[in-house]
């Protein structure tokens, strides 16, 4: 099984003329440009000798022929807006590399290599629809509730891309042995440690919630100090007594943000009547998230009611961390120190379609370096060299699938 | 002079009809509603005796005939939007009783009474406009190069009104002896402490900076704390971090207020890459300003620079505070308590005309109690008992200025 690079490299550089913008794209789940990404890639399956179709949520699905077990291996072709062009189709196209080499080296008693490319993985829609629908967790019922920012339905857009109806394809769990996902690190980590191939232990859990003070609006010229119920002055405390909290308890990968900060009415010569923050946190074990979020909650009652000010917290989102597998995982750190390549064990501090399928079958996904750590913009990029050595070892890990096997 | 409770009261609920809403007033300045009011109030100051005229920036000011020495009394007429019944208001229809109630009783020797209110105290084109134009601080050209919020000109309006052209009164210093304002609190220290009458002592100065971190949007997600640029965090350190510095320098009287912030780009996942609060705070002393002020730079300072984040100051506000005349703020005490009424010499911590007249004219304030501290708001209101108290009050200041004179 030779990899070729000029023609992996030709692959990325042709995915990325579909939404071209600039060095990045925007491909949008369903947009045109998405859909004739999707038809491209159908294409190049097909060519490859894949048994490829497009299924009825959009997801691109390429099936080796004549075996009964094979590897999965994939990622996403949709974009954010104004994004990277190597976020997911970068996993993508290893994928259809792979399978497009074992079909040349004649090595048909081997796993197969299955290729797919799951729809709406950024939630132009719905986050990892594509891949909740492969494991079985979405409905015809969830398509017709579930909208964009325009109210517009995802069964709407299915209808109008014309995949509504087809079949949809499905995890077959007699014959994927793996699921197996590489892509870009979309953090400075790699970079900044000076490692090459990072080896992921986990996707972390998240979660957000508002903590909301609540005081009076009052001149804030006439209203004496001691009168006030200073909503604004209550957050600041709030916010920086949690700061210490999470210092204290945190986990040594554990990551939180305070991303938005809104006073009302938001005058200057006016005390703020409410005051709130969009706290968000992350961790790769449930039981750390846990620890966060009863400091938020301990900080909340240590505030509410201190200058006559109620605080408040409510949750917003809550997504559990997933595990890899861990001999999956070791398969790759063996694979990339045998190549000579320096390993970062890490977890992944944003979500991938990996993450619903670590559920159902065994999962594992490597990291490449982004340089700069940019990502979710058309600044993201990765040394070619780079893309190339991660292939490498992903290569080297199906085969050393295939010798366990 | 014998005031007559029954007439100032109806004058000051027939004034409250113009642009009425609910309980209180929607009178911006140079609306119709504001000049129907400047219209009947100099009718009314006409039927009194008075020579009256609107002048060329809508100021309405009242003349007693026949004398060489005269107190000023007076206040404003317009409001801000949705504010309340009694604010300006009730300061000028002191004026115009007091005036009447002289005439009335023929003391044809005392010093005369000049009625006045000031055109755009609230600053719908630009703050204290009408005072600034009487003290000789307001040329053609700034009516042409001050806007209200819709862009439209302080000159446009004033030709709409009709009032373009017209001479502008001025003050006289060897006709007005003093310059008097009676008004509602605005805030709630009189209530609290139960005192009915206010000795102004000052204007508090107000200075307005707006501090700004700046760090680095990165995802919230997959970069680790110690490689962030995180400008809301460092924002949160340097507000809470001033709050101390502030309480161990404060005056007595001092007021911060930390009314808006923003955070940018503002996403719950996203670090931010910009943080900004706007920072106001009063004084009646200069000096305790200028320490408050040192206190913002030295947490800058400490700051700047910390955790990757720029931090910087930049001051968008400076209103020096006014004194108040000393001797005539001791005879509205002395007259205050010769009626048995509570006294609280304080600071006013909201902008007066009074805060302009100060600079060229001996000027006192009183102050009667706002229910609840409400003001600013329809919810506005004071005891018709203590709007007769206040009255009486001022009437005894004149009489002592008499007895002086």
């Amino acid at each position: 099984m030779q990899i070729n690079y000029p023609r992996l490299l030709a692959d990325l550089r042709q995915l990325a003329t579909f939404g071209q913008v600039g060095t990045g794209v925007h491909r949008l789940s369903f947009t045109s440009e998405d859909r004739e990404a999707r038809h491209w890639l159908l294409q190049r399956m097909t060519e490859a000798g894949l048994d490829a179709q497009i299924d009825g949520i959009g997801n691109v699905y390429g099936q080796t022929k004549g075996v009964n077990k094979a590897v999965l291996i994939g990622s996403h072709t949709d974009s954010v807006p104004k994004g990277g062009w190597l976020d997911g189709a970068m996993g993508v196209l290893y994928g259809l590399e792979l399978a497009r080499a074992r079909l040349e080296a004649g090595d048909l008693t081997d796993l197969g290599i299955d290729v797919i490319s799951f729809a709406d993985e950024e939630g132009t829609y719905r986050a990892l629809a594509g891949s909740l629908s492969f494991c079985g967790h979405l409905s015809e019922a969830d398509f017709a509730a579930t909208t964009n920012q325009l109210g517009k339905t995802l069964h709407a857009v299915l209808l109008e891309a014309g995949y509504a109806g087809r079949p949809r394809v499905t995890l077959d769990p007699s014959r994927h042995v793996a699921y197996l996902e590489g892509h870009i690190e979309q953090g400075p980590r790699l970079e900044v440690e000076g490692k090459k191939i990072g080896v992921v232990t986990g996707i972390v859990g998240i979660r957000r919630l508002q903590v909301t003070c609540t005081g009076q609006a009052d001149h804030a010229g006439t209203t004496p100090m001691h009168l006030r119920k200073d909503a604004g002055s209550a957050l600041i405390k709030y916010c920086h007594d949690l700061i210490r909290r999470f210092e204290q308890i945190r986990g040594a990968n554990s990551v939180w943000n305070f991303g938005q900060v809104m006073f009302e009415p938001g005058a200057g010569n006016v005390v703020p009547s409410a005051a709130r923050v969009l706290i968000e946190f992350r961790d790769a074990t449930e039981a750390t998230i846990d620890r966060m979020q009863a400091e938020i909650q301990a900080a909340v009652t240590t505030a509410d009611g201190q200058g006559g000010v109620n605080v408040q917290a409510t949750e917003l989102i809550r997504v559990s961390p997933a595990e890899m597998d861990a001999n999956l995982a070791a398969l790759i750190e063996t694979a990339a120190r045998a190549r000579g390549a320096s390993t970062l064990r890490m977890p992944s501090g944003a979500g991938h379609d990996a993450m619903v399928l670590s559920r159902h079958v065994s999962t594992a996904m490597l990291f490449i370096p982004s340089i700069g750590g940019r990502s979710h913009d058309i600044a993201e990029d990765t040394d070619e060299a780079d893309i190339c050595l991660g292939i490498e070892v992903l290569a080297d890990t199906v085969r050393a699938l295939n010798q366990k096997a």
